[in-house]
Parts: structure tokens; sequence; C-alpha cells
């Protein structure tokens, strides 16, 4: 019975100094007790916790990592690149839930790049973790299979919005963000609002584009065409946007930026030739990056919860890990408006 | 012969469905061929691989992972916050070079509390990590004696300069960063040049200090203590001490911010004042995050080697868990001014 419930909670393995026996021997309780302690359980006296943690801190005793066992000890969360500024976002929050679960977070990226993402299964088998975080939609498909042969339970976090999975998604609700950030400009009396927006083959970019254009639609707009300009959600494609928007004929008044690093760009561009935010352009931002509340000025945006999509995604996949089902198999998070410095009414 | 090989190169497990013998068999290839697949190792061809692995994925078959393998499998990078804009500098570094060890990285934050901190600890236990980098000076003493006592290699990243401790750190050249922002400054005929330094208590927020003293007594200017007003590193106290400096009777032409995001807070202050950058005050950071390129305007400052000192707390692991030693118990990698369009000569 004793042998049974420590084999049940947890492989063990002395580093040939002691046995999970000699410890409990030593501490007066029993293989089970120890056991518990081992597995990190709360239904251990404190004062018992204390003597067998002792014990097990003098012999050098550790646990060996379990393949198969009860409780997850290991997710891995996989971005394409760790130089993403949503990367630290999501990290946040998944590291949080993980923490607090006991499960260490193993964190790689694979930079697009088929080596990389093959490397990282061979690792990820190698050290039988418990369940997967992709944040990213650049995995080949046959990777998609590998992992569903291993069966590790899969979560995508997709801020980018990616066509349908058949594995549970988390994303954000793009098409309500880019409806609020144009609503905004429009409640503050702009008519000409300019969009930079998002690389067009991402789901993302269109949803905050049809979000830009409903909203106009419902204040009695006709989109112009000419007030969109392409962008890749980097600084450089803000700052080359902006410029194109005001060498129009007749510039907008205001700029909605699908990203916030688009917006920096923007900003940078109107500041170089002499134009002050919000006084003589409006500049709303997407994703509320924490850089931008020290922008100058502080960028009103759209703010995505990354941390709380990271935080889903752990709750997910440990649910995934349990046998259990997703309530959905595509959620989306709300997108809020956040106010800050960098809008005015246009000027008169 | 091939039964010692493949244990002695990683510990197997079978998850009750295939053993490696069994996988050998269908293969038609020797254990130690297996085995040396499982392991990663690159001493066996691209079609023997090949067809070694896709039985692996159809058995779903799972390594277990080894607490005291010749290979390091896992290891634990811990933060004090994620939030800090230093972290994913520093991840990526770590990752970038763990991964290509076939290393894992398991992030933690442990909030300066006690209480997450001896969570990440019975973690770390239960775990079986194989090294651990802390990039904080907040682990209490007794942690680090528990450390010590579980026996896994320890190093600290540490860009904040701690007192001497007796574990591997590896730091940077503050002193020579601060000299470098200042002389910047100098060089552009600035006198009156003002610092928001870094928390007291920090030895990297002295050493700054130290070397913005030595440029200037270098150039034959006695320094003026009412020029260097407290910041915390953190944005607010960049504006806040840019305010008080402006407040002077005599205020300064050039700033020195002993951060980034202290510089952007005192840009901000500049711009609500109606103050342009660099025309009417010139500014330098310390830090180069990846934000400050696209900051209102770009900011020169002094570029801390995160993601290298990063890289080199990986290979400073490792050497240790194969029982070598450290060239030398502190490291500092040097920094770099980086000039951008924060900085001009003061107005005529």
């Amino acid at each position: 019975m004793a042998a049974d419930e420590a084999g049940a909670e947890g492989v063990a393995e002395s580093r040939g100094k002691v046995t999970i026996t000699e410890i409990a021997r030593q501490a007066g309780v029993s293989v089970p007790t120890v056991s518990r302690v081992v597995n990190g359980r709360s239904d251990v006296s404190p004062r018992t916790r204390a003597r067998v943690e002792d014990l097990l801190l003098r012999h050098g005793y550790r646990k060996r990592a379990s393949a198969s066992g009860s409780r997850a000890a290991l997710l891995d969360l996989v971005f394409n690149d760790l130089d993403s500024p949503w990367a630290v976002e999501i990290l946040r929050g998944v590291e949080e839930v993980a923490h607090a679960a006991g499960v260490g977070t193993v964190v790689s990226a694979i930079h697009g790049r088929s080596g990389d993402a093959r490397e990282w299964m061979r690792n990820l088998r190698a050290r039988a973790s418990d369940g997967v975080i992709l944040v990213t939609s650049a995995l080949e498909p046959v990777l998609h299979e590998e992992l569903r042969a291993l069966g590790v339970p899969l979560v995508v976090v997709d801020p980018a919005g990616s066509p349908a999975l058949d594995v549970p998604t988390i994303g954000a609700a793009n098409w309500s963000g880019g409806m609020a950030a144009t609503e905004h400009l429009l409640s503050l009396g702009h008519r000409r609002i300019g969009l930079i927006a998002g690389p067009p083959r991402l789901l993302c970019s269109r949803a905050r584009l049809d979000g830009y254009r409903a909203a106009l639609e419902g204040a009695g707009i006709v989109p112009d065409g000419s007030l969109v300009v392409p962008g890749d959600f980097h600084p450089e494609s803000g700052f080359t946007g902006c410029n194109a928007l005001l060498a129009l004929p007749e510039p907008p008044t205001a700029l909605f930026a699908a990203s916030d690093q688009m917006a920096l760009g923007a900003i940078e561009a109107l500041r170089r030739r002499g134009l002050r935010v919000p006084e003589d352009m409006s500049v709303v931002g997407f994703d509320d990056l924490p850089e931008v509340r020290w922008s100058a000025p502080p960028l009103t945006t759209v703010r995505q919860p990354l941390a709380d999509m990271g935080k889903l995604a752990v709750r997910t996949v440990l649910r995934l890990a349990r046998g259990e089902q997703p309530d959905s198999p595509r959620v989306e998070l709300g997108t809020e408006l956040v106010v800050r410095s960098s809008t005015a009414p246009p000027a008169p």
C-alpha cells in the first residue's frame, strides 16, 4: 500500500545516495508522506514538511522528472522569435499560471526555420514535456502531425488570427479593436482617418481593416481607399506609411496604425517634419505594449490582453493533459481602447 | 555491450507501448543505434535516422529525462520580474545557446517574494534541472545555501552589479559606459550636464555616477552636485528628475539618464514643456532597449550587451555542469555608445 502510493505519485531516484525509504525512516514518517513532500502536495503538516525537506536537502535528493506521472511537470512554450514585442507579455502570463501549478515553462524560439523546429521537436521528445503552447502559426503541417502522434496536449496562442486549425486556439478580438480605434477618432470629430494596415496575408490585419471600415460606414463615411496604406507591423513601415499619407493631396487628420510599433514609426515621421502629435495629427496604435505608456506622447491604443491569452493557454493545456476538453476550440479575448495623449480633436 | 551503451546514453522508457529493443528490431538496426537517435547524436546516417525516428513517432515513444545523465537536458533561468525590459533580451541570448546545445530553458519569475522563490526551489528539485542562471540578486542567502547543497551549477547574470558573490557572475562595464555617455556630451560642447542617477543601493548606479564624474573631471569640469538627481530606473522617475533639473536656476543643456526608461520619461517631461530634443536639450540613455530605436527622437544610449550576457551565462553553466571551472569568477562585458538623434551641440 505504502509502496503503491509512492509509485503512483512520481518516479523517484536516489542519485546513488539515499532512498525515499531511508528518508522516511530518518524523518520518522511513512514513505507516502515523504512522497507527498517530494511531489509538492499540500496535505502535509508544515512541521513534517520542514523535517522531510531538510533531510532531502541534506542528502542531495532529487526527484526524477516523470514522463507519465499524474502531475504535469513541464510545458513547452514555443515562439517564432523572442524579439517580438509580444513575446514577453505572453510569457509573463504563461509563467504566472504555470508556476502556480508547479509546472516549469520551457521557452524556445524556432525562427521560422524548419531545422530549429525539428531540433525543438527532438528536444521536446527527450524531455517528455507534458504540454505545448505554440505562439506561432509557422509550424509546418508535418510537425503538427508529429505533435499529434506524440500525444502531447497542444494549444495555439494566436494574436495574428490564423485560419482555423484543428487544435484549441486563443486569439484576440481584432475586428472589434479596429472598430473601437476608429470610433474613438470619429468621436473626436475626425472625418479623414488614415489606416496603416498590417500584412494582408494575416487574418488579424484583415479583421482590423474591416473593423476600421465598419466604423467609418457606421458614421456615414464612404471609406476612401487612398487613405489605407500597407505595413508589416514593424516601425519602419509605420514611418514610410505615414509619409505616404502625408504626401496625399488631402492628407488625413488622424491615423490608425494597426500595431503600436507602426504607430511609433509614424510619430517619428511626423516629428521629423515638425508636426506635433496630437495637435497636428492624432495617432492610435494597436497592442498596448508596455513601452507606449512612455512614448512621446503616450500612445492611445487598443489593448490586446496578451498576458491573459498566455494564462488561458496554460489553463487549457492543463485541462487537455487531464483528459478534459476545452470549452471551445477557438476563444477570442476582448480588446480594449486605452486613451492616452496621442489623440485630440482635429485642428480647427 | 549493446545494452551498456544504451544505458550509458540515457534512461529510456516505453510508455507501456514499445521498448527500445523492439524499435531496433523493427528498424533492423542495433540497440545502440536507436539510442544514438533518441539522444540526438549526429553519428547516424540520415536514412537510418529517418527510419528510426519514424518508428519512434509511430509508437509514441518518449525518452524520459535523465536526472544524472551525461547530457544536460534542462536549465533554469530565474528572473525577479518578467516585465523588466531586460528580461526578454537576456532570455533571447540564453535560449539561443541552450537550444543549440539541446538544452531546454525553463523560465521562472520570483517577484522578490520569498514564497515564490521557495516554490521555485521545490519545482527545481522536482524537475532535476541541470543548471541555474539567476538574473536577480534578490535570492535570500538561505536559498543560495540550498542551491549549493543541491549541487546544481549556478551562474548569476547581474546587470545591476551586486556585491561579490561566491558564484560566477556576469555583468556589464557600467563605469566605462557612464564615462562614454558623458564624454559624448562633452565632445558636442556641453558643459552643464545633468545626471538622472539609478538607485544608490545598486552598485551599477554608483559605477555609472562615478564614470560620469570621471569624464567631467577629465574635461577639467568640477562636478556640480545640484546637477545629479535621484531616480529608480523607471520612466516616472526620469520624468520627475528631468522636471527637477529644469527647475534649477541654471538648468543643464544635456542630460544623461542612467537607464533608457528614465530617458524616455525625461523626453516626455521636455515634450510637455514644449522643449525639443535635441535642439533644446540633449538626452543620453543607458541600456539600448529595442524600443528606443523608435522613440521620438531615436535615443542616443549606451548599449548593454544583454543577449551576450545571457549567452555567456549558458556557456559558463554548461562548463560547470561538465565539472570545469569558469575563466574568472566575475566577467564584465563591454558597453558601447550608440549615437542616434537625441544628442546635438548646445543651442548657441
